[in-house]
Parts: structure tokens; sequence; C-alpha cells
């Protein structure tokens, strides 16, 4: 959770990055990979990566690497509101605390409103009901 | 709180960027302001602003007022650990859902190893207690 040291590539997301572990994809270009959150805060919720960068947070990022993830996740919020019905989405970035994977990642979580965001819930979402919102967004997407 | 419609010129970042309402300020430039939340979810809790973009939110924000937005939010992350002593910090952007001032604004929320974020609780902050953490913030952006 240190803010210091060097990036570890056997971390989870460099996993998926390299095709060593699976992820729910939702969208993928040559930088940047968005793909489900297997521990959803809600029903749609995406994680948006750079595939080429090794920042691990905020402070390491190169702003054109920053640019095009935060462009693809502002798409995704489009797609949240537009396949999910979702009233608006809320991006939430961590920093050494509260951030549990090494390697810079945004949330993007879609909101219902009325109803708070809970982030002390952390339970893990069923893999089906993740995989058929996943095809919703992808047509949205599109 | 709905992403439609059109930009509220009397919304309350408006009046402070116009300078019609107070903030206790923390960085400001040409085009980006920083300024300490009322509402803090933790002590240093900040928010940075665009002062020259009309966009209400993510989906409407042109990428240069984002990225200069992003530049001085990762400033003054490093402000609260160096400053504040935080471990960490958390990005946090509200788009329609959760949103209480319809002007794009990026929190900045200091973190403390070990305790979650609670964004039920919305209570507002001690003024003296803001002022003085906006001290130590300035002084750390030097």
């Amino acid at each position: 959770m240190s803010l210091h040291g060097t990036y570890d590539s056997d971390n989870i997301f460099a996993k998926i990055i390299r095709g060593d572990m699976p992820a729910v994809k939702v969208f993928e270009d040559d930088q940047v990979l968005a793909f489900m959150d297997v521990f959803p805060q809600s029903r749609g919720h995406m994680l948006v990566i750079s595939k080429t960068s090794k920042a691990r947070n905020l402070l390491e990022i190169a702003p054109a690497d920053l640019a095009r993830m935060l462009a693809v996740a502002a798409r995704i919020g489009q797609a949240q509101i537009d396949g999910l019905g979702a009233g608006g989405f809320t991006i939430v970035q961590n920093n050494g605390v509260g951030q549990s994977v090494p390697h810079l990642h945004i949330h993007v979580i879609p909101r219902v409103a009325g109803k708070p965001l809970d982030f002390n819930e952390n339970k893990i979402g069923d893999p089906a009901d993740i995989e058929a919102v996943a095809v919703k967004l992808r047509a949205a997407l599109k």
C-alpha cells in the first residue's frame, strides 16, 4: 500500500494485461483495457487501466496515458447510463490507501439516484450476473 | 442531478470563481482553483475545479481542461501526504448522482491506512480546523 517502491509486474492487473489471468473485458484498444470489477460496489462497476504504463498511482502516471484512460472512463460512464439505465456514475481512484492492486486503476461505478455508495461493502459479485451486465455494456459502447 | 440541461451560472462553484462566495483557497492559477471542502470526508479534503470550463460532468469536459485539473489534483494529493502525513489519497468525481453542485469538481481526499471512506457521513467541518489544515497544505505545495 506504499506510494514508494517499484512496480510489481506480478500484480493481478499486470497478469490480466498479459493474459495470465482471466477478466470479463468490455473494451480494449492498444493502450487501454476496461473490465468488470469482481467486487462490484454496484451493478456494472468497471475498472479502467493502462496496458502500456507502469504507473502505480496518480503521482506516477504520464499525462498522455491518464488522458487516454479518462476518455475511456467517460465512454464507460455513458454506456452505464445508456445500457444499464444508471442515473449517473462515480469515478474513484485510490492512491496508496484503499488501493489493493498496485497498478493505477480508475473505478467507474454506476449510480442509482438516492442510493449512496458504500465502500465498506466488499462482496464478490455473482459471475453470471457480471457477465450479463458486461454484454449490455459492450452493446451500449458500440 | 440530471446529466442533461444547461450550465447553471448561479451554482455555488461559479459564485466562488466569480468571488461572490467565500472559499478557503489553497491553490489557484489562471485556469484551476483548489479549495477546502466544507463537508470534509476526512481532514484535508479538497476540491479541484476548472475556472474556465462550463462542463458539469465528465461527459462534457474538454480533455485539455481535465488534464489541467488532474495535474493540480496530483499536486494536492502529494501535499496531503507531505503536509498532513496522509498515507495516500483518493480521487472521487461524481456525475449526476451524488453530485450536489453542477460544475465538474474533483474531490481529493486524504486517506489514513486502515480507515475506510464513509460517503454516507456528510457533516459540516469546523471552519477553524479547515483553515488550519489549509495553511499546512499551502506550505506543502510550495
